[in-house]
């Protein structure tokens, strides 16, 4: 008896393209991240990878990515979950700011540490300002933070993987939870046992379904994963991997 | 206090452009019917009724035209509920014929009956056959029909009205349904009272959000409610009623 998790980050979006911080801040697919998904879902069906269920963020780019692959799937009338706890990490006053910008202006450290360290998040966003989330209706009575590191979207979203997805696996369906590229790196963190420091060096790539069959005690059969596209998986880590440079 | 509830019915589907049965066939939208949905949206941000929870039947044309509408109206982040209770009438043996086909071989007489009488379903539709949804996932175990006329549609959509529906209503949440035109008329039937006669003439036009305030009693402070844009629903319902022409 095994489970069937099958995780996939959002494809592009215009924010990706453009280089920029986004995190909470709710930007759409690029027309790329739109195929990106359409192809994810395709991926699906030649694996024979077929959802019960799909858990999403409150973000459209993920959202619309489950929405877009799940119905090349034929699976878009499965039941859908979404929450917060599944979002980006909070790039707190980062938000809307050039990463080359940042880069250049702070330094390569600061950067990478803000970017990169398990511990440390950036500044808080400031109530109000342009790209904050404190008015935004969906959020509304949530305690949501103002900005957060990598440990803190573990924090967050580890509850909902309990509290929401473990079950849905347990019943014994084949679970698609369509995410970001921190919110997913905590819950492999968590599946894996990946260490603070080794988790600094994870990326996931967009638009490519990362399968993981999980034992009885919820134990990756084969650590890692196994992404659906793994030629397409490698090149597109270290793409990722290059960003604000 | 009222309650809000507004109805969707999908954009033109490429059975709808192609004037074939459509019923429980899970066809997608037309170009046509992908901006129809997104003007929908765009009709309810215009108004300002914002959804707070959304439910569809399991069928693309519904699930899109909600995902559409709703990206548009930044409400794309709202709960989702889905139903085969709220899908299309399922037409029996007549899904994937051409409506004009089926007018000349039948006659007018028969073929009205089978469009509009409220209580005589067209002829069962053989288990196993093209367009026949017996072995599909999403209906397993479900007590599906293989014909219905809209009497059958009441019959299986009113329980879920009084169960799913009306329960988010009373919590004082405004509710999208997005749905089709005979699942739709089934509920529109039921609020405003219509008799078994009057219900034949009454078509709902496609992606123009149909707002109700409702009384504490349920029943429409405004008889038959108000479309968001009522001059292109006037010309849209006399559009629908010459379908098969």
């Amino acid at each position: 008896m095994t489970y069937t998790l099958v995780l996939l980050r959002h494809g592009e979006s215009e924010w990706n393209a453009k280089n920029l911080f986004t995190g909470w801040v709710d930007v759409p697919l690029s027309e790329k991240g739109v195929e990106e998904a359409r192809r994810g879902g395709q991926l699906l069906v030649d694996a024979g990878v077929l959802p019960d269920i799909v858990h999403t963020s409150l973000l459209r780019r993920a959202i619309n990515t489950a929405n877009l692959s799940l119905d090349v799937a034929d699976r878009h009338w499965i039941p859908v979950k979404r929450d917060w706890r599944l979002n980006e990490r909070h790039y707190g006053a980062l938000q809307g700011k050039n990463k080359k910008e940042i880069r250049d202006e702070y330094g390569e450290e600061q950067f990478m540490q803000w970017r990169r360290s398990y511990d440390v998040p950036p500044p808080e966003i400031a109530l109000g300002s342009q790209w904050s989330q404190d008015a935004d209706p969906r959020y509304a009575g949530e305690p949501i933070p103002r900005s957060e590191c990598l440990k803190d979207v573990l924090e967050r979203a580890l509850p909902y993987w309990d509290g929401a997805i473990v079950p849905d696996l347990k019943a014994g369906k084949t679970v698609l939870v369509a995410a970001h590229g921190n919110s997913l790196r905590a819950i492999i963190k968590h599946l894996d046992g990946v260490s603070d420091e080794a988790i600094a060096g994870l990326n996931v790539p967009t638009g490519i379904p990362l399968l993981y069959e999980l034992d009885e005690d919820l134990k990756p059969t084969v650590p890692g994963g196994t992404y659906l596209d793994p030629e397409a998986a490698k090149a597109a880590i270290a793409a990722v991997a290059n960003q604000g440079k």
